[in-house]
C-alpha cells in the first residue's frame, strides 16, 4: 500500500490489526484472572487509550505526569504513574491531578516517599503508592523483599499515603519468591499487598505463569515492531504500524536513501543490527541512519527500488516514533481513515 | 548551576556561550571570505536564526520543507534546502516558499530535477538548482564530475530551473579536485559553478582549506555536545547546551538513575560508548537509557549523588535532543533569562 494521499515519511496504523492486538492481549489476561493497565507510552493517543479501557483495561499507565494530564483531560479516570516523582513542581501537579482521577504511584526510597507525603497530606489527599522493585530489570527499584518490607511500612504509616502493593519491570523468574517473602515480613504487621504490578510486551502472554501477578503493564503490544517480530512478541502479520516512507536518491546502483532518518525512526538499535525492516524488500538493510535520511544496502535484493518509489518500515523499537511525530494516521484495508494528533507527545515532565 | 525555578528534565541554553560560538564561527568565515550559511537543524529556533543572521550569515539553511515554513514565517529571507524533494505535496509547498523567500535546493538524479522543473515551471519561478556530490560521505550524491556535469546539464536547460553550483557533506579531501574537474567539464559550455557549499562542525575550521569551496554550512557549531566534544570541535568550556535533570534513585551503591532517557537525551551513539557527560561527576557512565530513565554508573566517582540531587547533561549528540523536547531555557550567569519555543522540531516533510 503506497497511500498517494499521504505525504513521507507518515506514520500510519492498521486500525483492523490495532483492534485485534488490543482484543487478544485483553482475552489471554481476562482468561487468567490478570489485570490489564496498559501502559500509553507507546501510542500516546487518548483514542487509544480509550480503545483499551472499552476492551476491559482496569486503568492505564503512564510515564510522567504531563502524559497523565493530556489523558486525564481526554476523560480517562485510573492511572498509574510508576516513577519515583521528586520536586515541588510535579508534586503540585500530581495533588492536582490525584483529586480529578484515580491515582496510585510508586516509590524506591524514603526520600521519594516523604516528598510524597508531605504533598498529599497537605492536600488532604490519601494517595496508593508502589514499592517498585528490582527483579532483575536493574534500573530502579529496591533490591531485597526487606528493603520492600520496610519501604512499604514507612508508606504505611506516612500520613496522606497508603501502601498500594508492589511493582516491577520487567516480569522476571525472581518475582513469586520476591513477592512471598515480602509479604510474610509483612502479614505479622496486618499489612497486605493488594495490587502486584508486573509489565512487558515480550513476556506478555507469560504473565500467567506468574502466580503472584495481580496486574499486568504492557505497551507496544498495540503496535508491535521490529525487535518485537524478531522476538516473537508480535509476529509480523499482526504488526499494526508502520512508517510510510519514499526513495529519494539511488546514488549507486546498491544503496538507496529513504526520507525518514532518526528524527522519524529513531536510532534505538535495541541490540539489533541495522535501522528497521523494510517490508517490501525484506533483503534490505537500513545500515545508518542521519537525521532525515535511511541509509539502505539492496545488494541483497533481486529487484532493487526506483526513485521516487514508496516503502514501509517497520521501526525498531515503536514507542520513540511515536514520540518523535505530531501525528499518526489511522487506515484501514488500504484506504485512509483519520489522523490523530499524539497528544502526550513529548511529555518529559 | 541548578536552576531550582526549572523543573526536569530541562533542556538549557547558555546565552553568552550560544552568542561566542555564533561569531567564533563567523569571524572565521569573514576571515577567509566564506560565505556562512548554518543549518538550522540544530537549535530548530528562529531567534537563534536571526542571530545567526545577524552576526553576517548569508542565508539559512534547513533540512525539510516545514522547517523551512517555520523560519520563512519567523521571517528570515534567504534559505537552502539541501534534500531531495519529491512528489506533488512537497513541490507545491515548494513553489509556494519559493515565492516569498530567496530559495534553492539540491538534486543528485534526473529524477528529481524533472519534478522541481516541472513544479517551477508551472508556477512561474526560476529556482536555483545545486548538485548534490557524494565526496565520501555516501549518503546522497553524483559520484563522479562526470555525473555532476551530466545533471548540472540538464539542470541547466530546464526551464524553471538554473543550475546553483554544487554541494557536498562532509567536506572531504576530495572537494578541490572534483569540483575543478566538474568545471572543465562545464567551461567549454559556458555554464559556470556559481556557489560550492560545504558543510559540518567538526571541519568547520579547516574550511579555508578547500579552496573550491564559497559557502559552508554548519549546525552543531552554536551549541556543541559530547561527541564534538571529545572529537576537539566544541571545548567543554565552549558547550552552551546542557540538559538538566534528576537523580531520582539510587538502588545501589554504585548505579543511579536520572530523569532523563533515550525521550530527552535520544540514543544516540555517534561511535561513543555510554550516552551523555554528566558535567558534575565526569567520572560517572552513562551506560544505559530507556525512554525516561538514564541508567548510570558512578562507581568511578569518590563522591556520589544523593536522591533529588541536581546533574547536568551534555547529550552524545544535541540535534535529536531539541527535536525531542518543545522548549529551550536561555540561561545567562547562572539565571534563567526566558524560554523559547522549538518552533521547527519535529518537522519531517
Amino acid at each position: 500500500m503506497t497511500y498517494p494521499s499521504l505525504d513521507t515519511p507518515s506514520a500510519i496504523v492498521d486500525l483492523d490489526l490495532l483492534a485485534a492486538n488490543i482484543h487478544r492481549l485483553q482475552a489471554y489476561l481476562d482468561t487468567h484472572g490478570i489485570a490489564n493497565r496498559p501502559h500509553i507510552k507507546t501510542h500516546k493517543i487518548p483514542a487509544i487509550a480509550q480503545m483499551q479501557m472499552d476492551a476491559g483495561a482496569v486503568g492505564i499507565t503512564c510515564q510522567k505526569i504531563g502524559e497523565a494530564e493530556v489523558m486525564a483531560d481526554a476523560g480517562l479516570t485510573d492511572i498509574f504513574i510508576p516513577y519515583n516523582i521528586i520536586g515541588g513542581t510535579k508534586l503540585t501537579r500530581l495533588t492536582a491531578l490525584a483529586r480529578r482521577v484515580t491515582l496510585s504511584v510508586t516509590a524506591d526510597s524514603a526520600v521519594v516517599v516523604r516528598g510524597l507525603a508531605e504533598a498529599a497530606y497537605r492536600a488532604g489527599l490519601e494517595i496508593p503508592v508502589l514499592v517498585e522493585c528490582d527483579l532483575g530489570g536493574k534500573r530502579c527499584g529496591v533490591q531485597s523483599p526487606a528493603q520492600a518490607a520496610e519501604l512499604a511500612r514507612i508508606i504505611a504509616r506516612s500520613p496522606g499515603l497508603t501502601f498500594g502493593g508492589l511493582m516491577t519491570y520487567p516480569n522476571t523468574d525472581a518475582l513469586d519468591a520476591f513477592v512471598r517473602e515480602t509479604r510474610a515480613l509483612l502479614e505479622p504487621e496486618h499489612l497486605p499487598v493488594p495490587r502486584v504490578s508486573g509489565g512487558g510486551t515480550r513476556g506478555m502472554f507469560e504473565a500467567h505463569t506468574h502466580a503472584e501477578l495481580t496486574e499486568h503493564r504492557a505497551g507496544m503490544y498495540v503496535f508491535g515492531d521490529r525487535h518485537l517480530m524478531l522476538a516473537g512478541a508480535t509476529p509480523l502479520e499482526t504488526v499494526a504500524f508502520r512508517v510510510l516512507t519514499t526513495v529519494v536518491s539511488r546514488p549507486t546502483s546498491e544503496r538507496g536513501i529513504l526520507d525518514a532518518g532518526s528524527k522519524t525512526l529513531s536510532s534505538d538499535l535495541m541490540g539489533l543490527e541495522g535501522y528497521g525492516y523494510i517490508c517490501e524488500y525484506p533483503e534490505a538493510v537500513i545500515y545508518g541512519l542521519s537525521e532525515e535520511h535511511a541509509h539502505v544496502d539492496f545488494s541483497a535484493c533481486a529487484r532493487k527500488p526506483e526513485i521516487g518509489e514508496r516503502v514501509t518500515v517497520l521501526p525498531n523499537h515503536v514507542c520513540p516514533v511515536t514520540n518523535l511525530l505530531d501525528e499518526v494516521v489511522g487506515v484501514r484495508g488500504g484506504k485512509v481513515e483519520g489522523v490523530w494528533q499524539v497528544a502526550a507527545r513529548g511529555k518529559v515532565k
